[in-house]
């Protein structure tokens, strides 16, 4: 099964794709998106989009994760927040996706084991868990733990199913 | 010059069209979009562009203008429009409609002379400028009350080019 994970932001969106083999996590391509900053919100918007698009048309993932970040400091950055989330959203579901979405401290806490981690040890561990793979930066190291983050949750979903059933 | 007006929400999405030739206004369309409100995010936020998408083929308007209100109070509630907006202005922009933002004390003062009307105001203002028209409720109206916004600020932006040529 072949997964996209978003971390969606309006000055860097980061994309990571990864192959869930039972355990076994495989990287496939990580990389950042960042709209031009004078722009009109709109272009911006459309600029996520369409870089989300063309990587679901090199990648092929069969399902998406988008973080969810929780901002309540500033208005304007909540605001901004959503705008480009839901670009990040709109763009695996318009191509026939599932799309899950999963608190930052949950991500944190799949890939580290700890919900407080900072964006350091979840570079180190998303180098550890995926290894050999170039990653473009720390928005794409978020995004691949969502995508990672997914994976975890998607397997105990399928084992706690397969249990029912038993 | 055919104009599309949008009121983006999570709950309840306004559009408006109208045709604007020199200084008449006519009503083409009005109505509201109301994604269900248990669905996934991706989902209703699909809902919401879809339900776009169809206005735009169905009327085929040339430009868009969407309402760029500013919540404060409840990040939770920004999040949210940020989300609907984000939908709001994709729909046009990948549709290749150029597509602007209007703050609401703009939009109230460029209909009813104030900025700090309120919705009734606003609702009556916009059956004086289009006589006749049925309005879906207070989020259409808002919709169509964007829209005559931006055919002023179009009509003015003409002129001061015109002025500038001369």
């Amino acid at each position: 099964m072949r997964l996209l994970g978003i971390d969606p932001g309006l000055l860097h969106t980061g994309w990571g794709v990864i192959d869930v083999d039972g355990n076994r996590l495989s990287h496939v391509a990580n990389g950042t998106i960042d709209p031009p900053r004078d722009g009109a919100m709109a272009d911006r918007l459309r600029f996520i989009f369409e870089g989300l698009n063309e990587v679901l048309a090199a990648h092929g993932p069969r399902e998406a994760a988008v973080e969810e970040t929780f901002v309540n400091k500033n208005p304007d950055t909540t605001l901004k927040l959503g705008l480009a989330r839901g670009a990040a959203l709109l763009a695996p579901a318009l191509a026939g996706l599932p799309v899950h979405e999963y608190a930052t401290r949950l991500v944190k806490k799949s890939v580290v084991g700890t919900g407080k981690a900072d964006k350091g040890q979840v570079g180190m561990m998303i180098s550890v868990l995926l290894p050999g793979a170039a990653i473009a930066g720390e928005d794409a190291a978020d995004a691949l733990a969502v995508a990672i983050c997914h994976a975890h949750h998607a397997a105990t979903a399928v084992a706690q199913r397969r249990e029912v059933h038993a």
